[in-house]
């Protein structure tokens, strides 16, 4: 009995509720490019996953995104990202059972909260511009919150590969929304488009969710999944350039 | 004589049988992907390998396929997966002529069994429940071992491509199993899906083939490929959190 | 007052100057293969971005060239190619307004004249053989840039993905060319093909450009973007071999 | 003109002959799988690099191959595998002008090699049996090549990425390769694909190919491009299992 209680309050302790908001985090990354990875092909043919370029399309997106949100969580929560690898681990010993109920409990939410918010922006014929700048704003927030984490010196040998993972989950990004809105994430890429091109319709869309959502990548990154002791030294893998 | 006697002793030694197992594993993993892959071309193109989105599938496949299989035995049996990079090895010296030919067994053993279980669970033109579970129980139960491979700390320097890997399976399978499961491997990702489609049907099958198939890969990976005299340190990419 | 004047001096130090420069090329070479992709895939299919086989080749050749755009910066710059990653970062005070006010303009004028060089070599029906050059040889540019970048020894742990970053260039390239000039950037592979093609038409093309983008990324790379103190030293990657 | 001599001296000296060795094997490999690939969609498709998803095959198996080609040969020649890289870095003075030379030789014969053989084995309508084994040989050898470099422990931090050079090598030659064999380069995979269809034919091509590859591969990376002085420690990223 002693023992459930302290392996209960171990479950919510500061380190392992963090674990938590890591695990819906990334889940909710991953889901939210996988399935709206398919809900894209279904957009554009008519018998998703059955064609091999849509295929090819999924299995991009869930590859990429899936790489991303193991990343960004390794060194929190383990980055199981799925109620089957949690449930393998406690097979294994190498998380408590209350723990994994919480993991479980937080995957399926940021799955199920991906999943909505995919219906809700794209639903209907045509986008409106509310929707798309959602859509930016969300896409925004899990490319900045990698770049984030790839800046991070606590990752340790994992740091290697952040400029892969944040090329990684933009691409992963664009094949979810590509239909939608084309998956820009960079005001910059769509001001140069628009100068070329002449036209500045629907700007505001690539510059208020993105500007949005950034800011919210940052603030959460830096004091709630992983507060630092030293907040200065986070520059990271830029070190040639004081603040 | 006393020197073959020794040179196939040397090759049933404990370190040896758990590389055969460690071939015996990557093989039926990357044969399973390549060739599901390309039977899953053949169901949506009429002529397989001709076109060039199937060829990108089929290579798309075999390449994330292949780097995760070397990965997971690179440390144990040094991830030929192939009877023609054993043969090169053993050209070079750097395997003895008895380990090659058990190398080259276990090889064939596993490409065998990924073939007979594609054909069992992919024929007819409807796919069964069950079928589906087993295909997703041991897409699975490759995922979550290369789970468990990328958060083993002995892996060295390796180890700083883990996420990669773990997405790169994922990737492989959804391209093998496309037009059969869709290839979820996450219930968490199938749940989201069904909550919001709001149609529960074949729910099952993405929980119990899973879950099994995670069990498996963490009970095998611990006990019988990499036994490990410090369990509690297999925690791995996440140091944040107690167990 | 003392204090934003000394903010705006630390804003234009040298290495603050650097990291503007090189905020300049990443986001210039992310664009031109973003951006040069969409362009490609509305050359070739009625409705880019809706079609899943032209959704692949924009999301693989943004996620390709976004990886190498922050790799080549990541030490001088932090990598941002991004205004909205820069806002995030300001948000986080990991850099002071001023400089992310800098950061915005060179990533938009990288952005802007990226778009602008597209747009002008491969407006009308038939490229120009000075067209091609031109882009034959911006393209180069950036792969002989990322190779000086990957053979820095000053990149650290980053340094492990080098062959990949080269790659990844090259294959983002491909698919921002591929219907105007095919994306050679190799004049030896030019050459071979060729050879055994038996025509040598076109061929100024793929060695003029080329050599003159090479050339000016050295020179751009060794003297502004990261002067050293030992220059013989840069050889890098390579070490078997002295000059 | 002692200056001259001795610079020419410099020039063939053996690590420098190594690194011509290694630059036409590597610019073979790298113009075999590109330039393959765009035969392939010219095989599959009517107006080959128009169509995107052409465009996707052969930017992907450029990209793949490219990046290995310079892992391959980073650390005896650094990898230039492209004259005008080699310009890039002459002109940056990493490397002599003589040298520079040596290396522009060698990487049109390489290319050059590539291209005649591709044309040789793909010629006509049919694919002969003798003809599938050559493709099938040179490609294993390119894959075994990469599984000896991969394993070798002189090779630093850039080992990490070993298994993900593994997987790249293999899919670039599929996409070079599908219309014409499949490119298996796998004797255990065709195997097991045999066992299941009940067809043995062609198995002969499987194996007979592959295995002279892989040795003439383990052969030439011992012996003349990767001389050791220890070579029984090349076992590499095994450390598992003595020999």
């Amino acid at each position: 009995m002693a023992s459930l209680k302290s392996c209960f309050r171990h479950s919510v302790a500061s380190g392992a509720l963090r674990s938590y908001v890591a695990e819906f985090i990334s889940t909710f990354l991953f889901v939210f490019a996988a399935v709206g990875a398919t809900m894209a092909s279904g957009k554009t043919t008519m018998d998703a996953g059955r064609d091999s370029s849509s295929l090819v399309a999924i299995a991009v997106a869930s590859a990429f995104s899936l790489s991303v949100a193991v990343y960004i969580s390794a060194n929190v929560s383990g980055g199981h990202v799925n109620p089957a690898v949690t449930f393998g681990m406690a097979v294994g010993g190498h998380i408590s059972i209350p723990m994994a109920i919480f993991y479980w409990i937080a995957q399926m939410l940021g799955s199920v909260v991906a999943c909505l918010l995919l219906k809700i922006t794209t639903v209907g014929q045509e986008m409106t511009g509310f929707g798309a700048s959602i859509l930016e704003g969300v896409m925004t927030f899990s490319l900045v919150y990698t770049v984030y984490a790839s800046a991070d010196p606590r990752r340790g040998a994992m740091g290697a590969i952040g400029p892969l993972a944040i090329g990684l989950i933009a691409g992963a990004n664009i094949l979810a929304s590509g239909p939608f809105t084309g998956g820009s994430m960079n005001p910059a890429c769509s001001f140069g488009a628009a100068v070329i091109g002449g036209s500045f319709k629907n700007q505001a869309v690539y510059w208020v969710g993105p500007l949005i959502g950034a800011a919210i990548a940052g603030i959460l990154y830096d004091n709630v999944v992983f507060p630092t002791q030293v907040p200065d030294s986070l520059r990271g893998i830029s070190d040639g350039v004081g603040v």
